[in-house]
C-alpha cells in the first residue's frame, strides 16, 4: 500500500492493527545518499572497529533523508499454515509545519539518485506528498508551545500582544514599520475596550482569528459572533490545533507505533536503516556507540538482520551472495523451502518474480520471506523436524540484535545488546606514507614479508595485514629508520586514538549536550507503555517452554555524558 | 520547450540557432534551497557590503543544486512589429558520467522543495531526466582522458596495460584477488601472442572490447575480425567517445553558447542566478569579489537585471513592487504597454493570464516582456517619441551589468565593470553583546538618540543606524565603560574586518588555487571567438550611432593571486 500525505491519516488505524497483530515486521529504508565525504570503500574499511564504523556512517550518512520507509507485517495464519503480509511503502518529507518550525536541509548524492531514478523510483511522491515527521525533541517543543498558548488563552489573553500599548516587552514582536499602524488601529477601533492595567481587550461578542490565505497571505480576521457561537469557534480551533500538531508529529507516529510493539523487526543489511531512523525520527545520534546502542534497545527492542543470519552457520555454508535479491532466489531452492505467504485484503500484491527491488515496500516483503525462509530451515534440525517456526522460536534467539557489519574482515557484526568481538589484530600494521604511493608501494615494501592484505583508511594511511603474526616484529624493526614512512602496531594504532579521544572528551566536556538527560524509552514514553509479556512469548513450535529476557521493560538512557 | 535529456541533443541546433539569431536573452533558474546556514533575512543584512554579501551567498547558497534553466530568446521582427519568442525549460541533473566521473552531492531545503512542490514543480523531470553538465576543468579532465586513450592506442598499446606481466607499475590497476584469474587468462589463452619486451599483444584479427551490460556488469569482449571490420570498429568506437564526451558536456554546451554570443542576457534579480550559472557550469566561484566580477564579464558579457531596471529612475516613482509576477502586471497598466510577442511556430505559448510562475521558461518569458515595456517606456521620452527601442540602444545603457543586491538599504546593485557604490555609513554603529538580547533591548539601549534602525547581523551583533551622524560619537563615549556590550563605529568595523583578512590572506597565500591561471574568457576559449562587432551594434531607433565598448574582446582572468 502506498502511503503519502494525501491518504497518511485514513492509513494510519490500517498501519496500527497490522503492527498490532503481527507476528514479526520486516522493514527498509531508501536514502538520498550514502556517503558526503570518503567513497564507500573508503568509508567502510575492513578492518575497522565497530566503533569507528559508527562514527564514520554517522558523521558522513546522517545528512541524507531517509525519503521512503518500507515496512511489511507477517502475521501466521494457523488456519491456512502460511503467513499474511500487510505491505506499506511511506513516502516521507520534512515539509515545514509551519512558519517558525526548522526548515531541514539534506543532501542528495547525484550516484544514489540516478540509481534510484533507473529503478524508477517516483521523486514527486516524496517532495511533493511526503509525510512529514518530527523527532521527539521537536515534538515536545511543539507541544509546549501549543499548551502554553492555550493557557495564555484559558487566562483570558486571548488578544495578540503586540496591542497591550504599555507593555515594553510584549511590542518586541511588531516590526518597526508596522508599529504607527497597529498604533493607529488599536486608538481607532480598540480604544473603547482598553483595560485599566493597559491591556487591550476584546468585547466578549468578539471572535478573533488570524487566516492564512491561499497565497499565503496572512491577515486578522474579527467577526462578531455570540457567545454560543464563540464558544463553539473555540472549541473548533483547539481540536483543529490538535489535529495540525499530529499531522506535524506525522510519520514518526509509525515509528513510535512499531518501537512500542515490541515485536520483532527484520531487516536486511539494517544498520543504516536503524541508524537513520532513530535520526530521523527520534533524536540525534549519539556520539558514544554505547549510547547508540541503549536508544536502539528502546526504539528496537529486538531486531534480527537477515544478512547477518544468512552469513552465519548453519547458512553460511549453503548461500553463496548474501545481497537481497540473491539471497531471496537462493531461499526458493533446496534444501530451503520458498515461504507460504498470501497478501491480505485490500493491498495490492507483490510478485517476487516481477522484481521492484529498491521499492521499500517490496524490499521490505522480500526481506521478511528471507527470514521465514531461513527460521523455518532451522526446524528442519528439530526432532521430529518442524515446518513452520515462529518468530518467538528460541532456534532464531541467536541471531538477535547483531547488526550486520559491512566488508569488516573479522567482525561480522554490530552487537547491540553486548560488548562487540575484539577479534586479535596483532599480525596487522598501521602505516603511514607520502600521499604518492599506490598499492603496488605498499606490496614492494613488504615483499619479503610474503603475502600481504592492504586495507586502504585515507590517501596517507592504510592497515597492511601479513600472512604471520611473527613477522611483526621483523616489520617494525626494519621500518626504525624509514622517513618516507612510518609503522606502527594495530595495538599501538589503537592506543594512540584513544588518548586523542580522552583528550578531546576533556575539552568537550562542559560542551557536551549528553550532559542532559535527552530521552527515555519509548515503551515507557508518553506514546504508552506496552511490555512483551512473556506469555505471547511462549513459543509454538513444540519446543520447551522460553520466557524472552526482559529487554523491554523500563530502561532509562543513560544520563550522565560519556 | 520543455528540454530533459531525453530530447536534449535533438533540441540543441535549435537553441543554438534561437540563440545566434536572438536581439536578447532572457533567463532564469530555479534552485534546491538558498540558505544552507542563517536564514534569509540573516543572510542579507540591510547594511551588508557588496563584498560581504557576495561572501555569504558563496558560503551559503553555492552547495544548492540549479536544477532548472528558463532560457527565452527575443528576435524582433520588423515586419510583423513584434518580438518573436523562444522559450526553453530545460531540466538539469548531475547524473555521473562513467564510474570514475565526480558523484556531485547538492543539498536541498525543504521550504523550497515545498514552495516549488505547490507550484507544480516536475522532479521526476529533474532526476531521472534531468541534462547532465561538466564545468570546464571537468571538461577539459575529460577531453584528456579521452586523449591520453586514443594516443595510447595510436602507439599500438591497444591492450589493456593489466595483461602486461613484467610492468610493475600496470599491475597497479589489478585487484590483488583477480590477479590469479588474469595470469591464468594470460597463460591460457595470450600466451601466443606475448612478445619480446613481455608486453601481451593480440593477433591483428581480434577486437577487444569493454562491454557493459544493463545490469551495469562489466565484461571484456575478445571477437575474431578481419582487419577492414577492426578499423569500422575502431572508427564506431572514436565517434561514440566523442559523441559521449559531447554528451557529458551537456548543458554547459548551451551557457558556452549565450557565453558566446555576447548577446544581451535579461534576468530578474539576477545575481544568485549569475552565481549558480558560473559555479555549476564554468568553475567554482573564486574568493575575491574582483575575480567574480571578472569571470562574470567573460561568461555573460552583457547583462541587464529588470528588478534594478524598475527600481531606478524614471520607474522607481511609477513601481511600487518590483517582485516578477507584480512588475508584470503593472507594466500592462498605463503609461506602459503591453509589449507585442508572439511564440515562434514549434513552441509552446506561454499565455500570462495563467501564470506559470516559477517554471524557469516562464519566468525568464516574463522577464523579457518587463524589459521590453520598460525599454519601449524609456522610447516615449524621445523626441519624436518611439514606440520601440532595441536592445542595443544607448537609452538602456545605463542599466547594463548592475546586478540589483536585495535589501540593502544603501546600495541598489552590484556593479560588475566597475567599483561599487561607497555610501556614507557614519551614521551606523557596531554593537555586540549577550545573545539574549533582543530588538527591543537595542531600542532601550539607544533610547536617548532618538529614531534607530536595526539590522541584525547574528545571535551577538547587529547595526544600529542612528538617524543623526552627530550622535554617533555621543553614543560612543557613553559606552566606553560597559561591560555588556560594546560598540564600534562603522569604520571601525570594516578596518577589523579588512586586518582580519590581510591575515588569512598572508596565511593561506601559498595555498591559493588562485594563482594558478584558472580560466579564460569563453569568448576566446575552445568555443569559439565571436566578438559582438560594432555595425551589429548600431542602434536602429534613430537615434545617432553608437557603438558598444569593447567588453568582449580578448580579456584574460587576473591569473597572479588576489
Amino acid at each position: 500500500m502506498e502511503v503519502t500525505r494525501k491518504n497518511y491519516k485514513d492509513c494510519l488505524n490500517t498501519v496500527y492493527s497490522a503492527i498490532e497483530e503481527a507476528d514479526f515486521l520486516a522493514i527498509d529504508g531508501e536514502f538520498s545518499g550514502i556517503s558526503d565525504g570518503p567513497n564507500v570503500s573508503a568509508l567502510t574499511n575492513g578492518l575497522d572497529t565497530p566503533e569507528e564504523r559508527y562514527t564514520k556512517l554517522k558523521k558522513h550518512s546522517m545528512d541524507f533523508l531517509l525519503f521512503q520507509f518500507g515496512l511489511c507485517t507477517f502475521k501466521y495464519d494457523q488456519a491456512k499454515s502460511k503467513y499474511i503480509t500487510k505491505p506499506f511503502n511511506f513516502y516521507i518529507f520534512p515539509k515545514p509545519f509551519n512558519r517558525t518550525s526548522p526548515d531541514i536541509k539534506f543532501i542528495c548524492q547525484s550516484s544514489s539518485i540516478d540509481f534510484l531514478a533507473s529503478q524508477g523510483f517516483d521523486f514527486n511522491k516524496v517532495f511533493c506528498h511526503g509525510i512529514p515527521y518530527l523527532n521527539q525533541e521537536e515534538e515536545a517543543q511543539l507541544r509546549e508551545q501549543t499548551e502554553e498558548r492555550r493557557n495564555q488563552h484559558a487566562n483570558g489573553v486571548g488578544t495578540p500582544s503586540f496591542i497591550s500599548p504599555s507593555s515594553s516587552k510584549g511590542s518586541s514582536h511588531v516590526p518597526e514599520e508596522h508599529k504607527d499602524f497597529i498604533n493607529k488601529v488599536v486608538e481607532c477601533c480598540l480604544k473603547p475596550c482598553l483595560c485599566s492595567d493597559g491591556l487591550a481587550w476584546f468585547p466578549k461578542g468578539l471572535h478573533v482569528e488570524t487566516v492564512e490565505t491561499e497565497k499565503k497571505e496572512r491577515y486578522i480576521q474579527i467577526s462578531k459572533v455570540d457567545e454560543e457561537e464563540r464558544k463553539r469557534r473555540e472549541q473548533q480551533k483547539l481540536e483543529k490545533e490538535q489535529e495540525e500538531l499530529n499531522d506535524a508529529v506525522g510519520f514518526s507516529r509509525v515509528i513510535h507505533a512499531i518501537s512500542k510493539s515490541g515485536k520483532l523487526v527484520v531487516g536486511h543489511n539494517m544498520l543504516l536503516d536503524v541508524m537513520h531512523t532513530i535520526h530521523q525520527f527520534y533524536c540525534p545520534l549519539p556520539e558514544d556507540i554505547q549510547d547508540f546502542k541503549e536508544v536502539t534497545m528502546c526504539v528496537f527492542p529486538r531486531l534480527l538482520d537477515t544478512k547477518l543470519m544468512a552469513s552465519t552457520q548453519p547458512f553460511k555454508e549453503l548461500i553463496t551472495n548474501t545481497s537481497l535479491a540473491e539471497l531471496e532466489k537462493q531461499l526458493k531452492e533446496s534444501p530451503f523451502k520458498s515461504p507460504q505467504v498470501e497478501t491480505a485484503e485490500g493491498f495490492p500484491s507483490y510478485d517476487t518474480a516481477q522484481e521492484q527491488l529498491h521499492e521499500a515496500g517490496y524490499d521490505a516483503y522480500i526481506t521478511g520471506l528471507c527470514f521465514i525462509a531461513m527460521a523455518n530451515y532451522l526446524g528442519s534440525f528439530l526432532t521430529p523436524p518442524k515446518a513452520y517456526i515462529s518468530a518467538r522460536s528460541k532456534l532464531i534467539e541467536p541471531f538477535f540484535n547483531k547488526l550486520f557489519l559491512m566488508r569488516i574482515i573479522d567482525i561480522p557484526y554490530l552487537n547491540i545488546t553486548g560488548p562487540d568481538l575484539q577479534p586479535k589484530r596483532d599480525h596487522v600494521l598501521y602505516v603511514t606514507f607520502p600521499k604518492e604511493w599506490k598499492t603496488s608501494d605498499l606490496y614492494q615494501l613488504f615483499s619479503a614479508f610474503g603475502n600481504i592484505q592492504v586495507s586502504w583508511i585515507d590517501d596517507t594511511s592504510a592497515f597492511v595485514s601479513l600472512s604471520q603474526t611473527d613477522q611483526v616484529q621483523i616489520a617494525m624493526n626494519t621500518s626504525r629508520y624509514a622517513e618516507s614512512y612510518k609503522i606502527q602496531t594495530y595495538a599501538e594504532y589503537i592506543q594512540g586514538k584513544q588518548q586523542e579521544k580522552e583528550k578531546q572528551t576533556t575539552k568537550t566536556w562542559g560542551e557536551d549536550s549528553w550532559v542532559k538527560p535527552h530521552y527515555t524509552c519509548s515503551t515507557t514514553s508518553a506514546f504508552g507503555y506496552s511490555r512483551y509479556s512473556s506469555d505471547d512469548a511462549q513459543i509454538t513450535d513444540g519446543w520447551s517452554h522460553y520466557s524472552y529476557p526482559d529487554t523491554t521493560g523500563t530502561k532509562k538512557m543513560k544520563t550522565d555524558g560519556v
